[in-house]
């Protein structure tokens, strides 16, 4: 176990019983009587509440609806494994034969839970405050720019994707019009799929009306 | 907002800021510009945190998957329910008249948000412990015996439920063998559907042998 040192300079955190942050980094593959999937169980709920209280202070204004939506753009697999590539995880897991040579080290799946173990593992260890510290610098790192147009709506991205996989079309924005003075105009964007108007949104820039007009098409097209 | 004293008294904890718990007995219907839907946000992952803490290390030795169902059982609106009964939190919740003359303070729904989003302002007030305290002591009120077969694994009712709806049989349970001295005998069980073999396991009581026998059954119907 010499070589977790490394691991534990890199969290910032050296434990005191070693044999916790082993059980955090052995998947179950190893058939070994224990494995990291109790640790993640806790770990997993240890980042929904880290996670979850950061957004809550960062936007104290935001509806509870967006912030689910931006912790669950945060709070996920993909999310986890870049983490636990941040801290070089893949490294350090332990795992059968057949699952390293199966690409196991590298599988985000596999590097998610031991990323969620570990925050476990420190969490029994050391309590709340030391985890918080630890995953919300990795949070930090990995999404330098954390907001809602940024994270989460991306309406424009997303209509397109459903229109041109159902219907082979492209959304059309057009702007029908503006009106109010020029440091606090309003603009009005029409969008069309195939000629025909689907919804029409105002904004306080072209790309907000766009984004707005995108979502109202979204919600139709849904029902 | 003299009359929250009762309610503090019950919950064992005296907020420093009385605004936060009148926010977090809010419902959004009273259109007023704060509701509890961000501190219920909050509260909601506090809990998971709590009863998953808790299970893991009253329970040391089970599975992820069972700690899982376990949680589920004790960490959904029903159980919220019981216990925001338990503080009479339905008294003190701000509501629309409509939402009032529709039952609102009875609702499952409306006390469980409100006893999350209590937990939440509980611990963004005096962290994680304080509500820890509460949260536990009240979950163990409301379930006196937290255990697997208790709250989880009734496999039989289950696999009727399904045998029923779907086939319109009920299963039933053949004693096929029994082996064993007396203070340690093995029950064979075998279950069938229609007359046809589906299941059959062994266990220290009849009961718990159903049980296993019905668990692969439900397993081999979901196929």
């Amino acid at each position: 176990m010499k070589k977790l040192e490394n691991l534990q300079k890199q969290l910032g955190y050296e434990f005191k019983n070693i044999k916790i942050l082993n059980e955090a980094l052995t998947h179950k593959s190893t058939k070994m009587p224990y494995n990291n999937e109790r640790l993640e169980f806790l770990g997993d709920a240890v980042m929904d509440l880290i996670v979850g209280e950061y957004l809550f202070k960062k936007f104290n204004k935001i509806a509870e609806g967006d912030m689910s939506k931006l912790r669950a753009a945060l709070v996920n697999e993909k999310s986890f494994a870049m983490m636990a590539k941040e801290l070089k995880i893949g490294e350090y897991i332990n795992l059968s034969l057949a699952e390293e040579n199966n690409g196991g080290r590298e599988k985000i799946s596999l590097l998610s839970d031991a990323y969620e173990a570990i925050m476990g593992a420190v969490y029994l260890e050391a309590g709340l405050e030391k985890v918080r510290e630890i995953a919300i610098n990795l949070l930090e790192i990995c999404y330098p720019k954390i907001d809602l147009t940024n994270l989460v709506k991306d309406y424009k991205t997303a209509l397109q994707e459903i229109t041109q996989a159902d219907f082979g079309v492209t959304p059309v924005y057009e702007l029908t019009g503006s009106s109010g003075p020029d440091h606090k105009k309003e603009f009005e964007i029409a969008l069309l799929l195939n000629g025909k108007e689907i919804s029409r949104a105002t904004g306080g820039s072209k790309k907000e009306a766009q984004q707005t007009a995108a979502k109202i098409a979204l919600e139709k097209l849904k029902k």
